[in-house]
C-alpha cells in the first residue's frame, strides 16, 4: 500500500537533505519514497564501495557469482590468472542476461541468445553474422571496479569510486590476518528478503539498545551494554570482574601474537566511514553459541586460542562482519525497493573443516539465523510505522551513537551528491 | 493493469472536479488515478468524519481496536475512565508500529521495539537510557479525535473536523436510542477487500436500481421500488396495500414509544452528510431474513416489538447502518489503493443474546453475506469498465438520486479543499 | 524491480526518439519505462490495425469475442447480417463492464449491473426508470473499426485509422486465397504471458539468429540460414541442392493453381507495414513437423497439393503468420504492462477435419508451443538485461534486418505521433 506517501521532486530531496535534524531519525519519504530509493542507488548504492561476497565464493579460476544490486547485475569472476574480475551482467548485442544462477564456474562467458562468447577477461571472442567492419574490440564488457580486503570482496559501480579506499584496506587488513579468509571455505549462506528499507536494516544493526529481542546473541556478551565503568549497578559487579578479566586476556593473546588491538571509529568522517573493535566475549568466551563453546572445532586461519573475543566491523554503506576464533559471519545488505531488502549472510570455516566431524550447520548458525529473524520483524514493524503518515521522526538515546552516525554518514554522502 | 490512465496534475484535479457534469456518473481518473487516490485520502478521509467502529468492540477499559485508513493506523483505546481515546499508531522514538493485532486489551502501550511504555492516555510513561535534557511530555502519542454517536465510533485525522458533528449527532442519536447500540455485542465480523474503487462501493451502496441482483435482500422489502403510490401496476396493488398497513403500524410503534419517526435527508448539503429513514419491512416483517422472521429471539435495547421496521442510516464519505428490532448491521468502507476497497461489516445484537441460543451467525449474517458479495462482483466489473479508456460518463436513472447526492457531496469536498 | 529506471518525461520522449541510431538495438527505457510503454499504447496500440482474432472464431451471428488491449476491451460480434461488429466492452450507463467471456454467444448485450439491454449492432434497446427527456440513440455502444483480410480480423481504435489498410488487403488476399481461412475451424489456441516487453517479442520474431534454441522449428526448415547462394558451404552443398528443387516445384504449384508466388516486403515504407514471402520446407517439406510430414490429413481450403510450402506473414505491429498446407498458425501480441506481454496463439484447419480422426492438437501443436515456450524465456532474460542500468544499445548482425525494419517502422510512427 503506498498511500498518500509524499513523493519529492529533485528540489524537495535537497530540502529534505539539509533540513536533517542531528540526533533524531528520518523523515518518512527517506524510508517510503520511490524518488529517494532511486536517489540511494545512484547517490550511496551505486558510487561507493559496496561489500558483495567473500572470496571463499570463488576459489577457482572460472568460479563466478552474480550480484544483484537493485536492477544492476554484477559477474565477479576469478580470471585465468586468479585475480578478481567483475563486469555488468548484460551482453553487448541486444542485452540478454548473460548468466542466470547465483554461482558457479565457467571457461568463456556465453550469451544464450545468439552465442555471443567472451573470456572471463570480458574481452568479446566470438560473434556470428558480422559484416566486415565490426570491431569486436568495441564490445568488450563492459567492467565493474572489483577490491579485496584480506579476502573480504568489494564492488564499486562507479568510474572514480572513493579514493580512500586503498587507505581503509591498509587500516582494516591487518585485524583480518589472523582469520585467513582469503582461503576459508563456506559453510552456509542465507538469503532473507525484509519487508523495510534497507537503511531500516542497517539501523537495526547499528544499535543494541533493541537486543533484549535477542536471547541467543546477547548470551554470548557480557550483560553490560548501556553502562559505563562508573555506573555499573552492584548486582552487575560480577559481571564487570569477569569482563575486566576477559579483556585482559584478550589484550595479552593479542601482542603475544602480535595483532592489533585498539579499533577505529571513522564511521561518519569518510567515504568508506568503517569501524573496527575487539571485544571479549561471555561464559565460555569462545564463540556465538547459547553457551559461549565453539561451534566448530578447527581454528580460523593461524589462530593458536579459541578464545580470541569477537572482532566486528562495521562498513558503509551495507555490511558488517564478525570474525571469531572459530568462524567469522559476513552480511551484506542490497536495496530491493524502497520497502524490500536483501540480507545476506555467509558463515565461513577453515578450508580443512569437515562438516558433521568439525561443525555441523545448525549450531553454527543458529545465533545469527535467530537474530536476522528477531530482527526482520522489527523492520518490518518499524516500516508500516514510517509509512503512516502520522509518523514523526523521533529522538536517539544515549546508547544509539553509531545510528545517528550511520544517518549522519548517509545525510552527508546525500548531500555531496546533490551539490555536484 | 495501469495501462494508459490518465495521471492528472494538480491543474488537472481541480479541471476535472470543475468539469462535472451533474446527474451523471464521474469521469474515470476519479476511479483510477492515484493522483485522485491521494487527493480523496487527504481531502475526504483525513479532513471528515469517519466511521470506525462500535463501541460494543471495545466494552472495557483497556480494550482497543485498530483501524486502517490507508497507510494510517489509528488506536481507538477506551481509557481507565471508560472514556474513547484515539492516537496515531506509532512509537515516538523511531516510529515502530505499536499495536499490530485488530482488536485486544493492554493495560499500557509498550513499543515492542525498544520498550518506551505509554498510558492509555497517551502519554510517554517510560523509555530507557535518555540524557538528562530529555522531556518526557513532549513525546505523548499523537492523538486522533474521537466521538460516539449512540455507541457508534467515529474518528477524525484533522486537527480541526467538520463543525456540524455535534448538530449531526444530536439529530441522529433519539433514533438509535432504542437499539442501545452502545450496550450490544459484536455477534460477528466480515472484511472484504473489494476489487474497486471506494466510491464505487459507495456508489453501489447507494441505490437499489440493481437490487434484481440481491434475491436475499429485496425478499425483506416491498417490491415497490422505483413506483411512486400513482404509478403502482395493478399486480402490485395487494403489496402496496400490505406496505400501507405496516406503515401505519410502524408509526403506532414509534409514537407510543416517543421515538422520532420522520427521516432527514441532508446528503450533499452539510460537511457531515447524512440520511435517516425508517421503513417497514414485508412478509413477516421483522428482520433481514428470507422469510422476514427474527434472526435473534433477543429483542435489541429497550425494545419491546419485534416488528420495528429497518432504521436505516447513511453517512458521507464510508458508512451504512441498518437497525432492526433483533439486530443491527453496520458497515465501513476503507480505501486500500485506487482499485481495492476494504469493507467492514458488524453485526451487533443484545448484549445477552446466547449464540446457539438466541440467534445463530450462520442465520443472522445470510443476508448480507449474500448481499456483500454480490455487491463486490458488481463493484469489480464496474471497476475494470470505468479503467476501460472506451469509458464515458453516463446518465443516473430517476432512481439513483442518492448516487448523485453522494458524488454531489463528494465533488463539493474536493472543490473546497482544493480551493483552499 | 523497477529501481533507477528512467523515467523520460514527453521532452524525453521526443529526445528519446530523434536519437535513435540505426543498425542498433534501442535504449532502455524504451524496453523499461511506464511512460513509454503509455506512449506506445497511444501512438501504436491505439493508433494502428491490430491483428486480433480469426473470423473461425465467430462463425455465426450472435458469436462475439472479447479482446484485451491493455485496458481497452473490445467485443467483437457477427452481427444478425453476419458481418463483424466491434464496440468497446462498456456500459453507456455507469461505465459496467459489459462482457466478462473472452468468446460465447449473445442474442442481445444485457449489462448485469442495471441491465441495459443492446443490440448486436450496437443501438440501445432498453433502459427502465429513465426520464421524459432520456434519448436512446444518444447511448448506443461506441463503436470500434474493424476489418478481415482473408479470414484475419483487424481492428483499429482510432477514428482515423490509417489509410493504407485496403491497399494492404488487397494485395494479401490473394496469397491467402487458397487457405480458406474465412471458413476454417478453430483447433486450438494458447495464451502465454511472457515476463518482457511487447517490442523484445516482436523483435525476437523477426529473426532466426537465435534458431539454434528452435530444435523443434529449424527441423521443418532448409539448414541455410545465414547463407546466399555464392556462400554456401560444401557440407551444405546437398540441402542446397535439396532447396533449390523445392523451390522449384513451389513455384510449379502456384503457377499451376494460378497463385502468386512473389512475396513483398514493406515493413518499414508505410503506416500498416508487412512482409509475405512463400518459402519452401526441408524434409518430407509439408509442415511444421519434426518430420516434415503433415499435421492433418484434411487439407486447408481449396488446397490440391501437400506439399506448398511456408506462407509467411508478418504485420507490425502485434502479428504474423504461417500458413501450410495442412493447417495455418497465428499469433497476435497485445501488451500488458511495461514488462509483460500476452501471445495469443491460434491454431486453424479445414472445418471438417475431426480431431481424433484428422488431426491430434498435441501434434499439430507441439512444434509452436515449443518454440513458443524457448522464445518466452530469451525474452524474459533480455527483458532483466535491459532493465540493467549497465546496458547499452547493441549492433544487430547482418541477419537481423527485420528486426531493424521493426525498429524502424516504430520509431517513425512514434515520430510521426509525437510531431503532430
Amino acid at each position: 500500500m503506498t498511500m498518500q506517501l509524499e513523493r519529492p521532486t529533485g528540489h524537495d530531496l535537497v530540502d529534505l537533505v539539509e533540513r536533517r535534524v542531528p540526533g533524531y531519525s528520518l523523515e518518512a519519504p527517506f524510508y517510503t519514497s520511490q524518488e529517494v530509493f532511486d536517489l540511494d542507488v545512484s547517490a550511496i548504492f551505486a558510487r561507493h564501495w559496496l561489500f558483495a561476497a567473500a572470496e571463499a565464493e570463488l576459489p577457482e579460476p572460472g568460479d563466478f557469482v552474480t550480484v544483484a544490486v537493485g536492477s544492476y547485475s554484477v559477474i565477479i569472476v576469478r580470471d585465468d590468472d586468479e585475480e578478481l574480475r567483475a563486469f555488468h551482467n548484460v551482453c553487448r548485442h541486444r542485452g540478454s542476461r548473460l548468466l542466470d544462477e547465483p554461482r558457479g564456474s565457467v571457461g568463456n562467458l556465453v550469451c544464450p541468445y545468439h552465442h555471443w562468447t567472451y573470456g572471463v577477461d570480458g574481452r568479446l571472442m566470438h560473434a556470428d553474422n558480422q559484416p566486415a567492419s565490426f570491431d569486436r574490440s568495441c564490445f568488450s564488457l563492459r567492467p565493474v571496479q572489483v577490491r579485496s580486503i584480506g579476502g573480504l570482496v568489494f564492488l564499486c559501480l562507479a568510474d572514480d569510486p572513493p579514493a580512500d579506499f586503498d587507505e581503509v584496506a591498509a587500516r582494516i587488513e591487518p585485524f583480518l590476518a589472523p582469520y585467513g579468509l582469503r582461503q576459508a571455505k563456506v559453510a552456509h549462506q542465507s538469503d532473507i528478503v525484509e519487508t523495510g528499507n534497507w537503511k531500516l536494516v542497517m539501523e537495526n544493526n547499528r544499535e543494541c539498545y533493541h537486543c533484549d529481542g535477542h536471547p541467543e546473541l546477547v548470551s554470548a556478551y557480557f550483560p553490560l551494554f548501556g553502562y559505563t565503568a562508573e555506573d555499573v549497578p552492584p548486582r552487575l559487579r560480577p559481571a564487570y570482574q569477569r569482563y575486566h578479566q576477559a579483556s585482559a586476556a584478550l589484550r595479552s593473546a593479542c601482542v603475544r601474537q602480535g595483532f592489533p588491538l585498539e579499533g577505529a571509529r571513522e564511521l561518519d568522517t569518510r567515504a568508506t566511514g568503517f569501524q573496527l573493535s575487539h571485544a571479549p566475549l561471555d561464559g565460555a568466551g569462545k564463540s556465538f553459541n547459547t553457551n559461549g563453546e565453539s561451534v566448530c572445532s578447527r581454528l580460523m586461519g593461524s589462530m593458536t586460542t579459541d578464545r580470541f573475543g569477537d572482532l566486528s566491523l562495521h562498513m558503509q554503506p551495507n555490511s558488517w562482519f564478525h570474525m571469531l576464533a572459530d568462524h567469522a559471519v559476513v552480511f551484506s545488505v542490497l536495496p530491493l525497493a524502497p520497502d524490500r531488502t536483501l540480507l545476506r549472510t555467509t558463515w565461513l570455516v577453515h578450508p580443512d573443516a569437515v562438516e558433521g566431524l568439525d561443525y555441523d550447520v545448525a549450531t553454527l548458525t543458529r545465533v545469527w539465523q535467530a537474530t536476522n529473524q528477531q530482527d526482520g520483524t522489527l523492520v518490518a514493524r518499524t516500516q508500516k510505522g514510517v509509512e503512516d503518515p502520522g509518523y514523526r521522526p523521533g529522538p536517539y538515546s544515549t546508547v544509539e551513537g553509531d545510528v545517528d552516525a550511520f544517518v549522519t554518514w548517509y545525510v552527508s554522502r546525500l548531500a555531496a551528491h546533490l551539490s555536484r
